[in-house]
């Protein structure tokens, strides 16, 4: 009842309507319609395209009463902390908590830095790190390694800076005669791997070799094999708490100078992270630390556990469709070894004519993200698993459907 | 009663020292100190240099109930809206309202569109109108008129893209041999001017000629003299409520193609703007536009006035500093011929041997910014005005010394 009432007063504090005086209309889940959201659209495609992470919805509707937090009207107006900064260090701090409890990095001799997203913070880290002294006469190469997230490409295309220039696969720079250790190159490790969850380790090294270490992943989708140690990684409030919404980024950097270069980026894209959203994500990290991390792990692992072996179950009966599959290890956190349970599924299509996924998977109503995207072929497509229950669900039964139909046509041949 | 208990309860809930289970200790102003933040540090230089907005501060405090809003854990967890945008449309509704009930710019046939702050917004309108045909071989100029807002120079500079370079003063390129209305360029208006608050127009025009008009200070700063109607308009939270560190700016753009590109960089540097922050503006601009804009309007007009003629009175005893003088004009909010109340003191060092006002100033242990950050020169110096009472009432104190000293130092002649 408590969570009824707090769901009817909040949820809709923002929505449309309110300003009109009228009383908000409730805001429905994809697909479905009605008063009271209960009617299930026909032939509505279901959506799995993006990593919207509200498979921990339900996580924060329990914790309601410990995770909300009251926002005065004049809650810290100015631009600055007491300090003089615009980072919280009571933030910083639970971070650094949150870090040793989980224990997927260390955290010791690094500087904390903010930013509105990882998004924010790709952008700065590899700004920061393309300003060298060689990258003058020639651009900076960034690499990473297919399948790969397509912001880096994105960001480095749209800023086209002569400083910068993506060159797509690590490995496949690493064999090419452009590898000559002088040319300055800043590599993206996406561990565990956006699309396919793996977990990766840098391809290049060198002293004209910098890396980035994208580890917005490394929580409860995969097991905890060790504390990261590296120069300098990004995490992402999206994947650690679901809150997706508040655009709100982590990186932890080691050397001096490099840290100093992202704060002057951030300082001069949005003069620091918005103090509304420092306090929220306090809170929140609050609630997560308080028990050591133990209810939203076993929360985000078990809701992930349970939606990969009605996945896999499903798709064990084709030989249309694969899935990744990646062998247990074992978790610190857990100690004990565990399945990986990633975000996505990267599915395959391995019938010769199936050169498009995207498109087989969009006519049975299924709209994922297209292997391309990724740098890889078109017979794969991404399949987001993170999204809400209903958005789960409906997956499910297209892909039954989908997969029902295989033995049909087999028959009939 | 009820503002000290708030007070008491929300102020420091990020505050230092919450994590360790201590009480957290008070915040004290700048040159404040003790258990009760009452006693004055000796000779601690009084902060005049940012424009920090926290003469808003006793504004909010007043509306406490009616400004604060409680943020479930669960808020808006997704990137997206209910429309799959990142921009909430009550919001924009309550913009567009905020501007037709301020009489101070024209919303029809303009998109909306939110940033991290008017900092992320210029750098996006910037990159935007730099991406034309022609600035693909010769980069497009940025121009404005000293004294101008140094974060213009500063965003060309730090991004040194290869499609824009800062050029300086637009009047000088107007009488230049390069202004050949090819050359692509984008010119800055700030109208009220920062540092010196006075209305400006664009300077140049022509079919070569995109202009940004950033009108972070038009509202109780200045007259209202009439409703904008631009191409290009920017407005900063920061100067319309005071809530600097909430990072919230918006634009007004009137072309679509402009307005998407403008979109895509905000998406690509942080994928939109926190929701936390969305929250909270729109419950802040529902108590402003509540009244009509009365009461803000009438607590910054008066706070600012009685501060300006304090401000007068000292330096009319003055021959050693001069201040900008504005005529005042018809305001259309007010229906009245009102003065200018600008946000900075524009203050001309007289004296031949007093080259850097500045220096002047902060040996009158009073920290200003320097002219020349503003491409003048260094014979001016800027003091805000807009920052707390504490930090206003020490800055005429230690004003008062300084010119108290000139009177002295003539009679010693």
């Amino acid at each position: 009842m408590m969570q009824k009432k707090l769901l009817l007063k909040v949820a809709f504090v923002d929505g449309l309507g309110v300003l009109d005086g009228q009383k908000p209309p409730c805001e429905c889940n994809n697909c479905y319609t009605g008063k009271d959201c209960s009617v299930l659209l026909k032939d509505c495609p279901v959506d799995a395209n993006s990593g919207d992470p509200l498979f921990l919805e339900p996580f924060w509707m329990r914790q309601a009463e410990s995770s909300a937090v009251l926002v005065s009207g004049w809650h810290m107006m100015s631009y600055i902390y007491q300090d003089g900064t615009y980072v919280s260090r009571e933030l910083e701090k639970v971070i650094r908590k949150l870090h040793s409890v989980v224990g997927n990095a260390v955290t010791d001799n690094r500087f904390v830095i903010f930013g509105s997203g990882t998004t924010q913070l790709l952008a700065a880290a590899v700004h920061a790190l393309s300003l060298t002294n060689s990258s003058l006469s020639s651009p900076a190469r960034l690499l990473t390694s297919i399948p790969y997230y397509s912001m880096y490409k994105d960001q480095a295309e749209f800023f086209n800076s002569a400083h910068l220039k993506f060159e797509g696969d690590a490995s496949a720079w690493k064999q090419s005669g452009r590898n000559d250790n002088i040319t300055q190159v800043i590599e993206v490790v996406t561990s565990p791997n956006n699309p396919d969850g793996k977990l990766k380790r840098a391809v290049l090294n060198g002293p004209n070799v910098k890396t980035v270490h994208d580890y917005a992943y490394y929580w409860y989708f995969t097991p905890i094999t060790h504390p990261v140690d590296e120069d300098l990684s990004l995490f992402s409030l999206s994947k650690t708490t679901g809150h997706a919404g508040s655009r709100f980024g982590w990186g932890l950097v080691k050397d001096k100078a490099i840290y100093e270069k992202m704060d002057r980026y951030i300082r001069l894209t949005s003069m620091g992270v918005s103090k509304d959203t420092q306090l929220h994500v306090l809170e929140l990290l609050k609630v997560v630390v308080g028990d050591g991390g133990n209810e939203i792990f076993n929360f985000g692992y078990g809701t992930l556990k349970k939606r990969w072996e009605i996945l896999n179950k499903i798709l064990s009966i084709s030989t249309r469709f694969s899935i990744q599959t990646i062998n247990p290890e074992y978790c610190n956190y857990f100690k004990k070894v565990r399945k990986f349970t990633p975000s996505y599924a990267w599915v395959k299509c391995e019938r010769p004519e199936d050169t498009n996924c995207y498109e087989i998977f969009r006519a049975a109503k299924i709209t994922g993200r297209n292997g391309n995207v990724f740098g890889s072929e078109e017979r794969f497509v991404r399949l987001s698993l993170i999204r809400s229950q209903d958005d789960f669900d409906q997956l499910i039964d297209m892909l039954k459907k989908l997969v029902s139909e295989e033995a049909v046509g087999t028959d009939s041949i």
